[in-house]
Parts: structure tokens; C-alpha cells; sequence
């Protein structure tokens, strides 16, 4: 950990520089794979399984049997801390409905939005050492309040061609129509054109490596809406001299086991603070499991010590950090000064594994500064709202005149005689 | 104009589909561009407007005295046409004011959504036959409800390194912070990258050429967001008998008109109804100044005929216009089942130039299909929505031990510890 006592605020850019991700490299690699799944489909997803995935596999669908297998296989007690989750980020994304006002702009001109459920949405799971059933709940929930019509979900299986049964039942709960195996820039490009078996999808969610962020990105230019550009998680604790060390501790390590290049920077006013956590880090690091990749991702970490709380909550507004921890004493008040973040965890109880998980909101965040720019994924990312408006015969003599003069003086004259013709237009006598 | 008559569904697809955009090929030419704006900033940003728009600039920030000339070249009339737009494009945008709800999910677990303002934003506003200060009120007004600190924008200068009043009154009007001198590749890479005259900001809006489409995608990459890709604008219009010809061929006209790219379509189930907007759109054309863009783009356009209303709909929807305008009898039912559209304007007197121009609603809207999965520019373009949870001791008892189930099924050790610490923790005993 690298603790930074006082920085100038001309060193906070610097300070607060994430790892560059160059993806520009894996672009030919990518476009090739995408190009083989566009023109050669299943056949190609396939191909790719058994290269990248070392697994042969017969039907890229997920069946009713192995549904069925995996509700058996899942323990009761994660069964009951599944449903919890999902109950919870349930009732937070229903209370995000939206019901549009209709607004009478002039005398017979209404105008509203309309709430549409897009319609196939393809959500993608990674795999690798963990299961992330926590991201089936987090994805397909939303999905499912919307009303999006068809929610698939692409992973990749184990050797064995199977996926982890606790990613199926949660995919089960949450309403996902229906599950292919296949994983990587396969994936991506099946769900961006589809396949036989895969169907093609309007909008791409979901977390993954280098090459899955540069297929997402490579198909959102053209075919596809994507949630949001990724890059590693991370996360900034806001703390001051009430907070407890073992709790900051906790949530920085929390952070830190996620991946080599994960991000987690402690900004705090207590000097005293700052030196208990170093230590509780080390202590409770000693327990970890994963301590190797704690360990690396840490040495990147920083522990930066400020004059003021202003200074403090400038210095987090700068950084946009994916997740914020505010354990300060006033932290409710703090919170209100908070522009640029993903997700917000307010005070002592608030660790960001509450909302990884089980609070209700959304774990899928903007990395990368990207919070300056980004929301999370919300509900909102499964809908489109529609405008719509009705100008009545009284509406088009309010506002017809207006359109005409502002048409004309674009150079746009059928825009103004879309107008003309109706001002002149008497029911009695047809033009 | 092209009519096809009662077309199989199997035959949908290759008729509905639209111009092929590759901008690939431009690939190279716009990297560079952008690359020597990163690195050199306004030394290469007046270089580039000498190189393309002919224009040899000493400064390119636009002056307060340009401002004061152009308030006084702007006409009255159009003063008064600008007002009557924006306020009524102020009063459909404020409306859509995003109050979040706090929710309780269990007890002691508080989750909820803030909006707050993207803080810097640039608009592009594209050069060209037509001075575009609609799409000025367009994109800045709904930037200033939102509370944007910084709007700024940037347009190309004419070659005697003026900015069209009326673009400029209506950044007045609107809120623009800053207008600067600079069009095409140049100014987008301006906004994404920052220099020394051109502040860097977080969102990039607005139209522009296939070279401002490829920028905007590349930038959008990694440096920057934006508001959505972009195509050559498009309308359909959905009529049965009841329609006027005149209003149909006027409304397909007003399409026409606007590029050689542009898409005009009517889908109708009257034979009748056809015929006669095909001899209207003749008669109509003949009057107009800009001929002969709309001959061009009217030989792409496709006059439909189809045999139900229900097929007519779903013709629509698979298609996904930017534009519907819907002249039937029952034109609010039929509005209920339009799930794919941008913007929607219902009955004999919503011409598609209310929404161009006046009605209230926003006229940045999704192209291509991307209806399927973007929402038109609208207050939440400005807004991210950050998410809060509060989890009081009480809270954390109630869903801590659900959470360590799941960390512990996805080996996240160390999300499972930061609530075992806390659920451990006794305030009177400190650890």
C-alpha cells in the first residue's frame, strides 16, 4: 500500500491515474473471431468452445434437464440467500417503474413518454474461479421488471460442458428465458448478429475480460447496444477519525481480492486512522484465501491522507470512483456533496459487499471514471422511452406560424409546408 | 418512389433495410485527426479548420461582441420563433425532473437514486447548407434544466470565421456556456481530449457527417460518452383511408428533403390512400427549393401497401423508425402497440416539423433501428442516477448473514469478512 500524506491538488490527476487498458491490441484477434460467428454461426461458437474452453459441446442450449439437476444441487441455505437477494433488488428496481406526465406544452399540444421494455436483451456471465450467480440476480431482475420479452444469458461452461448449478437457479429466479454455453468474444458476437441456436439481442449486458470488453465494444459501434464500457472494479473509502479501522479494512480487502488490477484507495483526515488500518489490513489479510491476489492488487492501492473533509470529498469527486464508503461522522451530510460516483455506501454498516449482493441496488457500475459520463445499470437500462405527441387543429395554430418562420430560415421548406398545407386545410372543403 | 404491394412477411427484413453505413474505411483518416488534436491541442485544431473549412482563425472561442453583433442580425420574427420553441421544449424537459424514491427493502436497509447532473457537456452542431439552431435549442436546453456546470459547443465557422447568428442567438437563449469555432473531426477530438482554448468534457452530443459519426465512435471508446451512433434521418408514416394525401405527401416530402441519404416510408392499408399521395407528392415536390435532394432521396422511398392494420403495426415495429407519424381513425389505440419507435406524433395535425422544431419533445432521436435499444436524447442524457444504501446495525443483522453465504459460494473471502466484521462487532467492546 502506498499511503500519500498531503498531496497538492495539481498532483491529484496523477494521484488518481488508473491503469491504462489498451484494447487495441486484441482488435484483430476479436474482429476475426466476431467476423467467423457472424458468417459461420453456431458452427464457429462451437469451434471456439473446444479452443478456448477445452470443451466439446453438442447443443449450445442449456436444457430442462440440467435446470432441473441444478435446482437439486444447490444447498437450501444458498437457495434462501439467493431468494433474499433477489427479493430485495426486486423491490428496489420495481420503485424504479417510470410513469410519464403528460404535458400540455400550448393549448393542443400534449406531449409525453412512454416506458417500452426493449425487447431481447442477451446478458453475458463470465466464468472463471467464481460462479457469479450474484450477476444473473443483478442483470436479469431488472430485466424481467421491465418486461423485456426475451432475456437470454451466455457463460461459458466448465470441461465437462456444464455450468455451475447456482448460476442456473438464480438464472431460474430471475426470469432468463434461456441459457447457452458459450463464453467470450463467441458469445458476444452470437448474441450482437445470432446464430441457429443463439437469438439476436438488442442491447448486451454483463462483466468480462479484455476480450469481452473489446467484443462489446466492437459490436456496440454497429449491432447492438451495450450496458457500458468496463474496466477493473474499485473503490474509494471517504473516512474520518470515527471510523473503525477493522471495518475500512475489510472493505479495502474486499476490494482488493477481486483481481490483480483492481483498485482501492483510502482518502481520510486522520492520520491516526490511516496507520491503525494499515495495520488491520495486514491482519486480517493473513486470513484471506485469496491473499496472492490481495496482495498484488494492494501494492497498487493507495492511502492518501488530507487536510480538510472538503479537500477529502473534492479529491472523490475528481477520482469517480465505482463505489464509495462514507464512514464519517456526518456522513449523511457528506453524501450530499457527492457528484461523480456509481454506487454509495453510507455509513458504519454499509460495507459495499451489502451491495454486491443483497441491498437491493445494482452491483453493474461505471469503472474507470466512467461515473463522471455513466450510470449503473438500473432499470432504466432495459427500457427506452418513447416520445410522443398529438397537436391538435388549435395546437398547429399555435405553434404552426412558429415552425414556419424557423423552417424557412433553415432552408427546410417541405419541413415548412408540412405545416402550410394544414393551416390551409378546412375540413368542408377538401384540398 | 418505390410501390410495393402487399409484401410477404418472409420479404420484410431486405425491404425494410436501411442504407449500409460502413465507416471503417474512414478508420484511419480520423485517428489521425484525432491524434494530433490530443497531442498538439489548438495548434492543430485551426490547422485543421484552414485544411477543411477554408477558414484561417485567430481565436476560437467565439467573442461577447459576436454574441451582441448576432442578438442584433437576428430578426424579430425569428427571435420570437426561437422563444416560442424553447420555451415550450424547456417546459416538456423540465417535466421530466427525476424525483427518486427511497426504498426500504428490509427493515434497516435504505436504497436510493440521486440525479445529478453530468457536469461538462459538448454539443456539436454541424456546418453545411442549413444553420442548425434548432438542434442548438435541442440539446442545450435540457443540458441547462439538468444543471450542467459547462456546456459548451462547438461549430463550424464560415470562411470568414463566422458563426451563423441565429446558432448563436440560440445559445444565448438556451444556456451555452462557451461556443467555439471548430466543425468536423477536429472539434470532437477537441471536446474529448481538451486544449488549451477548448475545455475536455464528459458527454458529446449532437449530428453530424460520417466523419463526426466515426469520430464520435472512436472517442466514445474509451475518453468519452456520447449520446448515440448515428444514421441519416428517417420517417415512417403509418395511415389508413381517413388520412389526407396532401398531409401524407407533405410529411414524406419533409423527409425527403433533408438528405439524398434520407429514408421516406408509408404504410398504408389503402390502395386509394396510396395513389393519391403518390400524385400529391408530385404536384408538391414541384414547388420546392430543394427539388432535387428530395427526387434523389424519394427514389429509395417505398410507398407500402399492406392488408391490416395489425400487419401495418407490426411492419412498423420491425422497422423501428426514428420518425412514426400516425394518420388513422383510431390513431391513440394504434399508438398503444408501437413499441419501436424514436418519436411518435398522432393524428391529422403532428406533422413531423412539430417535433422538429416546437411542440416540446426532443428531435435528437435514434436512427438506423436503434430505436430497438436507444431512447432519443431527453433530461436523463444529462443526469446519471447514483445510487445510495443505507444499512443501519439492525440492518446489517437482517441481511449480513445472507450476504456471507453468497460471498462464501463465489470465494469472495474477503466481501464475506467485511460483514463479519461488522455483524461481530460490539460498539461497547471495541475489536
Amino acid at each position: 500500500m502506498n499511503i500519500i500524506t498531503y498531496p497538492e491538488r495539481s498532483t491529484w490527476n496523477e494521484l488518481l491515474k488508473r491503469p491504462v487498458m489498451n484494447t487495441d491490441t486484441l482488435r484483430d484477434t476479436v474482429l476475426e473471431i466476431l467476423n467467423r460467428v457472424r458468417t459461420e454461426g453456431d458452427r464457429a461458437v462451437m469451434e471456439y468452445e473446444e479452443k478456448f474452453d477445452k470443451v466439446t459441446l453438442q447443443s449450445l442450449a442449456v436444457s430442462e434437464q440440467e435446470f432441473a439437476d441444478a435446482e437439486k444441487a444447490v444447498s437450501i441455505e444458498l437457495k434462501a440467500a439467493i431468494m433474499l437477494a433477489f427479493n430485495n433488488i426486486r423491490t428496489f428496481h420495481a420503485a424504479q417503474k417510470f410513469e410519464g406526465k403528460r404535458v400540455t406544452t400550448l393549448p393542443g399540444v400534449t406531449c409525453w413518454q412512454k416506458a417500452v421494455a426493449i425487447e431481447k436483451v442477451g446478458l453475458y456471465v463470465p466464468g472463471g474461479t467464481a460462479p457469479l450467480f450474484s450477476t444473473v440476480l443483478m442483470l436479469a431482475t431488472p430485466a424481467q421488471i421491465a418486461g423485456c420479452k426475451e432475456i437470454i444469458l451466455c457463460t461459458p461452461p466448465d470441461r465437462s460442458g456444464k455450468i455451475h448449478p447456482a448460476i442456473l437457479y438464480a438464472a431460474k429466479v430471475a426470469g432468463v428465458s434461456r441459457v447457452f454455453k458459450a463464453g467470450g468474444v463467441q458469445a458476444i458476437g452470437a448474441m450482437a448478429y445470432g446464430t441457429s441456436s443463439i437469438p439476436k439481442v438488442y442491447k448486451i449486458f454483463g462483466p468480462g475480460n479484455q476480450y469481452v470488453t473489446a467484443a462489446k465494444q466492437q459490436v456496440s459501434l454497429r449491432d447492438v447496444a451495450i450496458d457500458m464500457p468496463a474496466g477493473p472494479s474499485e473503490v474509494a473509502v471517504l473516512a474520518d477519525e470515527t471510523a473503525q479501522p477493522a471495518f475500512v479494512a475489510a472493505d479495502l480487502l474486499s476490494q482488493a481480492e477481486h483481481g490483480t488490477d483492481s483498485q482501492a484507495i483510502l482518502i481520510t483526515t486522520s492520520e491516526a486512522l490511516l496507520r491503525e488500518v494499515t495495520g488491520e489490513v495486514q491482519r486480517q489479510l493473513e486470513q484471506l484465501p485469496r491473499k496472492g491476489i490481495a496482495e498484488k492488487s494492494l501494492a497498487n492501492s493507495k492511502l492518501i491522507l488530507v487536510r480538510t473533509m472538503d479537500e477529502a470529498v473534492d479529491m472523490v469527486n475528481e477520482y469517480a470512483p465505482e463505489h464509495l464508503i462514507i464512514e464519517t461522522k456526518d456522513y449523511q451530510q457528506t453524501a450530499e456533496r457527492i457528484v461523480n460516483a456509481g454506487s454509495v455506501f453510507l455509513g458504519p454498516y454499509s460495507p459495499e459487499s451489502a451491495g454486491d449482493y443483497a441491498s437491493g441496488t445494482n452491483h453493474t457500475l461505471p469503472t474507470n471514471g466512467y461515473a463522471k459520463a455513466y450510470s449503473g445499470v438500473s432499470l432504466d437500462s432495459f427500457i427506452r422511452k418513447i416520445t410522443f405527441q398529438e397537436v391538435t387543429q388549435e395546437g398547429i395554430r399555435m405553434i404552426g406560424p412558429a415552425i414556419e418562420v424557423l423552417a424557412a430560415n433553415e432552408y427546410l421548406d417541405a419541413h415548412k409546408n408540412a405545416v402550410s398545407v394544414r393551416l390551409a386545410f378546412n375540413p368542408q372543403n377538401k384540398l
